[in-house]
């Protein structure tokens, strides 16, 4: 017996109607590469956006085909999010940050016809297009140089027929969007979303319990718009009618800070990298920007150190969330929230939690195995998180990394964890920087937030170095902060009482700066290379 | 293309598995019919509610079948909610203030063919068991009565044989509950829910601009379970981990009072006539009950007079949020947030919008018709509101009511609205209630609320009544609050600053009780048939 409900397919152009029927006066303000700040009703960016719409299927772009963007956070690229989804074709954000021979394999991989490109990235465009199936060329944020063969953005919506868009009735599986994985672990392969993954994301992303994303919010994704979709908050913030805020490539701390003051912004949302900024510039100029109206900043892409938590909240009254997720997720997969049974815990207690990745979201579902079978939920044993969920990838595009789903379908993630008694997962490491030492793992992720805690250090990365007796032995690679010293010794010893003996570094190096993957997540392969003789074995 | 995103069906089965995985430790709490206060976790809820199924399964219970309940709110009638759906049947919940002839043809219409019924409602399965296939019946909240032939819940489940439950994969687009309308107009009607409609609508009663169910709260549904699910509020509360207090056939204002004050309750929801008679408690005995842990009611099911919305905060400090839905909407149509928009508006702007019924949820669309087609959002315009939706029905069980289906799918609500510019609607009428006078439309509601303002009036219906020249003209049937006295001159003169003078009733008769349908509204439909003569026409 069936039930007897309506058809009503969970689409991208479900969610362009709800914002146009409810939203039109909300505002979307972007910072262009030239550091102009321009303002937009969802109005216009929705009427903007049909006339794209129009313009590509005028350019002969057909369901199902895949449109390249190549660009930062700002308007044009917005419109661009929906107008490809609702003409059945397939949105590709190219990651601006790859080497042009990835850029080359990704858009080739992906088929891309079609790319819509800032003027600044002109450019990288050329050091790989030739490489790719990409026939024409759009040009965003264009400031008025020479752009060749290339469309002017602008001039291809300049007519006025957005009444002649008829959003297609995509059916709900289709596929609306395509990302590639940022190549931390293996090459890049696509996660390919569908209309039904994106609007069953965004719901959630506006739950009290997700990301708590509504109408009173203005949202800005410091996390760029080719990083998983900005993390699919575009999505969520039309469907709610928060209003948004795109910094373009403006990401150092000071404009980050500047925009949320100016814009009153309520929620950001970026990787730990850009925070550990933020705090520096904060605890340089204390009181000099009114964060009053951020309730939230969302951190994910990589563990957040407690002590970065804890200084962003005591001492600049912003509180900060953790949230983890991949590419293969949509990205959200999991969210720390505070639960009620913590409101009695002693600060310390609630900061050890803050410090994990927390529960899973509705429609995720999470367990981690190790070789001796699933991990109990102790907190402490650890094993690989594996996850299903309605938005998570079931393969990749093309049907490589088959190794990366198990045999009951779920989808391990790489990540190393522990899940607590309550269900919240703590990330310990990416599989593959797990230090094996004499047949235990030790948690690189743990020291390395650890020792981002003391006073003197900026940043900190621990790698597994092979070692003649234990196999693997941690060492942590560490960059000070300006003005500061401090030795190995002191370290190691700031390091002991938190953790057993043999997990400690057996040795500290210290440099000037940690090379960065293009999300800007610590290149630790770059580091084991550097140093994977330093503990003698050659 | 389609996208490669996990088949994840959206079952009932998934809400438990996180319920299951993440809550096993949050708390529900029952008073019985014998007042008796119990207690459960929702792990023991759901150990039980596995052996539940398992028990049905055993007595012959098959994927498709209709399970019914008589029950009022409490854990076993929880248990029951899923464990029926869990093992592919369909949950019925037969709504006991129904007269047995109405119960007969509905447990008839529905093939019901278990019944789950509270002990002390045997007297009332009594008079219509015969008219229908119900074969057996089970009995829940016992106190020691003699039960005759029917089995004992407790004994049915004592057998720890949880672990035999396998729950159905079941196609998320397979029937999962049944409920039938109150019969405000026409015969009741089947409304039959999927499992992803039930899965959807619980997402959006977590969203923040839902009902904001999150893992913080304990809601109690002061709403029946047999209405509308609990408005899908246990749903969404295992979903969510939110804890669950179940009030049992103990609606008396006192009651809910304590069960708040006791439980800390954080969200309550109930229809108006519940929330007039706690003013009435709270305005007698003013600080009697520590509310401060309750966040928010919401109102729906009729309108909520501005002057109780009003009332309940200013005097008594309790948020009171209006929402609006129907059976044939799971119920969850609408939501009244005070947008960012009115933050600046002055309290009178501000309680005006929020006795309005507000935006449409995600996944829900609205609009409105009149005999000139659609109406423009001018919040002025009246029409009959139409929907779609992703919960919303597209058919009655058996085909029924197809006049209640637009030719392009959307349902007829039956409810007279206004639109505003920004999308909010206000409900003025159900299309029987309004009074059609002259060619123009007045709404009795608007009246009603307006009158449940006046100091002396405890309740206020205001219905068509037969007119030789205008076709009908308005009647105001008013009950006094007891110890007032107030004159048919005073109320007409209330009202003319509010109104046309067109609108104003032609007539006030005093009464002593206004009748109510067995979903607490008010029965119009008896109000017009007694003064069906009162302006001559005969």
């Amino acid at each position: 017996m069936n039930g007897l409900t309506m058809d009503f397919p969970l689409t991208v152009s479900a969610i362009v109607r709800r914002c146009d029927a409810l939203f039109r006066h909300k505002a979307v303000t972007s910072r262009l590469p030239d550091r102009r700040i321009v303002r937009h009703t969802y109005g216009e960016i929705i009427d903007r956006s049909r006339r794209l719409a129009v313009a590509l299927r005028r350019l002969g772009v057909m369901p199902g085909d895949r449109v390249a963007t190549l660009g930062w956070n700002h308007h044009q690229h917005l419109e661009a999010y929906f107008a490809i989804p609702t003409i059945g074709a397939v949105l590709h954000t190219l990651n601006l940050r790859l080497h042009p021979d990835d850029l080359a394999s990704i858009a080739h991989d992906a088929g891309d016809t079609v790319v819509l490109a800032d003027e600044s990235l002109l450019p990288l465009l050329a050091c790989f297009r030739s490489r790719t199936a990409i026939g024409r060329v759009i040009v965003m944020a264009r400031t008025g140089g020479q752009i060749g063969d290339a469309a002017d953005y602008e001039e291809l919506i300049a007519r006025d027929d957005s009444s002649d868009h008829v959003p297609m009735d995509n059916a709900e599986n289709a596929a609306a969007a395509i990302c590639y994985t940022s190549g931390t672990t293996g090459s890049p392969k696509g996660v390919v979303y569908s209309h039904r993954a994106i609007v069953l994301h965004s719901l959630v992303c506006g739950m009290t319990d997700g990301l708590g994303v509504c109408e009173r919010d203005t949202i800005m994704p410091v996390v760029s718009m080719f990083h998983v979709n900005a993390w699919g908050l575009p999505f969520a913030a039309l469907m709610t009618g928060a209003n948004l805020v795109l910094p373009g490539p403006c990401l150092d701390a000071a404009s980050i800070l500047e925009l949320c003051q100016q814009e009153r912004v309520t929620c950001a949302a970026g990787v730990p990298t850009v925070w550990l900024g933020v705090l520096a510039t904060l605890d340089a100029a204390p009181g000099a920007y009114d964060l009053s109206r951020l309730r939230r900043i969302f951190i994910g892409g990589a563990a957040a150190p407690a002590a970065l938590i804890q200084a962003l909240e005591e001492r600049h009254g912003v509180r900060v969330v953790h949230a983890w997720g991949m590419t293969e997720s949509a990205p959200l997969g999991s969210v720390c929230w505070v639960t009620s049974d913590l409101d009695e815990a002693l600060p310390e207690q609630q900061l050890a939690h803050r410090a994990t990745q927390g529960f899973p979201v509705p429609l995720v579902e999470f367990r981690a195995r190790s070789e001796q079978g699933l991990v109990p939920w102790d907190g402490i044993s650890m094993g690989e998180l594996e996850m299903r969920g309605a938005w998570v990838a079931k393969a990749y595009y093309g049907g490589q990394g088959e190794d990366r789903f198990a045999d009951d379908g779920w989808f391990k993630t790489g990540d190393i964890v522990t899940i607590s008694p309550r269900g919240a997962i703590e990330i310990r490491d990416r599989s593959k920087d797990v230090v094996k030492s004499g047949g235990e793992w030790i948690s690189s992720v743990a020291l390395e937030c650890s020792l981002m805690g003391h006073p003197a250090v900026a940043e900190a990365a621990v790698v597994a170095v092979p070692h003649a007796k234990w196999g693997e032995r941690p060492l942590a690679v560490v960059v000070m902060k300006s003005g500061c010293c401090v030795t190995e010794q002191e370290l190691i010893a700031y390091l002991e009482p938190g953790f057993v003996r043999w997990w400690l570094p057996d040795a500290v190096v210290f440099v000037d700066e940690i090379p960065r993957t293009a999300a800007g997540k610590f290149r630790k392969t770059a580091l084991r290379d550097r140093f994977r003789t330093h503990y003698g074995v050659t």
